[in-house]
């Protein structure tokens, strides 16, 4: 089976380095590559969007972990949690959309720290109308 | 900024090899590499998974698309869509989980031709509870 190399189009802007203690709070400006531009025509028609980033400071994988590094609850498969230890690195977020402006898309609850790439943005099925 | 090299996890085995009538119909097996069946630990918990797989026989990338191949509704970005036209080649559905037997996961409702590979499986966000 064949690898996918997936090509950044933009990355993460929140100067958040460490896990605060409230992502939910956290607004990340998702800075697009100039050549993408014509693809967010319409994207601020939504109210949320799905965020598909990089684990860009993330090396190992454990196929078992506990949810939250809390020792105290069970394992879990890798696959039961959101754990970035995950065989490929790849994040996705459900994120609450602020505003588009030219190649500046805004929002609000992504869990991606500072300069991690984007890989994609897609709305949530539930709010396409068209 | 550096390109992610997705590897696959497992194939998707569904006899689709064209668009049906409705893909909710569909009934899907995730084939896992036995490597990775110890992070399938508990994911059975879940009555949905987000399947992220590879658009696999897509090649072309067009930024502005119609919604649904249909001429008659105004173009939008690609990222305010669904479509596979997308710069990176990656599909992501919030499927039904029919059942998890040891490297086989089942699913219902996954929009993914038969042979796609699949990079990762996680838990919706607000069926997790632990």
């Amino acid at each position: 089976m064949r690898v996918l190399r997936l090509k950044p189009i933009g990355v993460v802007k929140n100067r958040v380095k460490s896990t605060p203690d409230d992502w939910d709070k956290v607004v990340s400006k998702l800075i697009f590559r100039q050549e993408y531009v014509l693809g967010l025509y319409k994207v601020s028609h939504f109210k949320h969007l799905l965020v598909i980033f990089g684990f860009h400071r993330m090396r190992s994988t454990n196929l078992r972990v506990h949810p939250r590094h809390d020792p105290d609850i069970p394992e879990v498969g890798v696959f039961a949690s959101r754990s970035p230890t995950r065989p490929n690195k790849i994040g996705l977020t459900r994120v609450k959309l602020v505003s588009v402006k030219r190649n500046i898309v805004t929002v609000r609850g992504l869990d991606a720290f500072d300069g991690s790439p984007v890989f994609d943005i897609k709305p949530p099925e539930d709010e396409i109308d068209y």
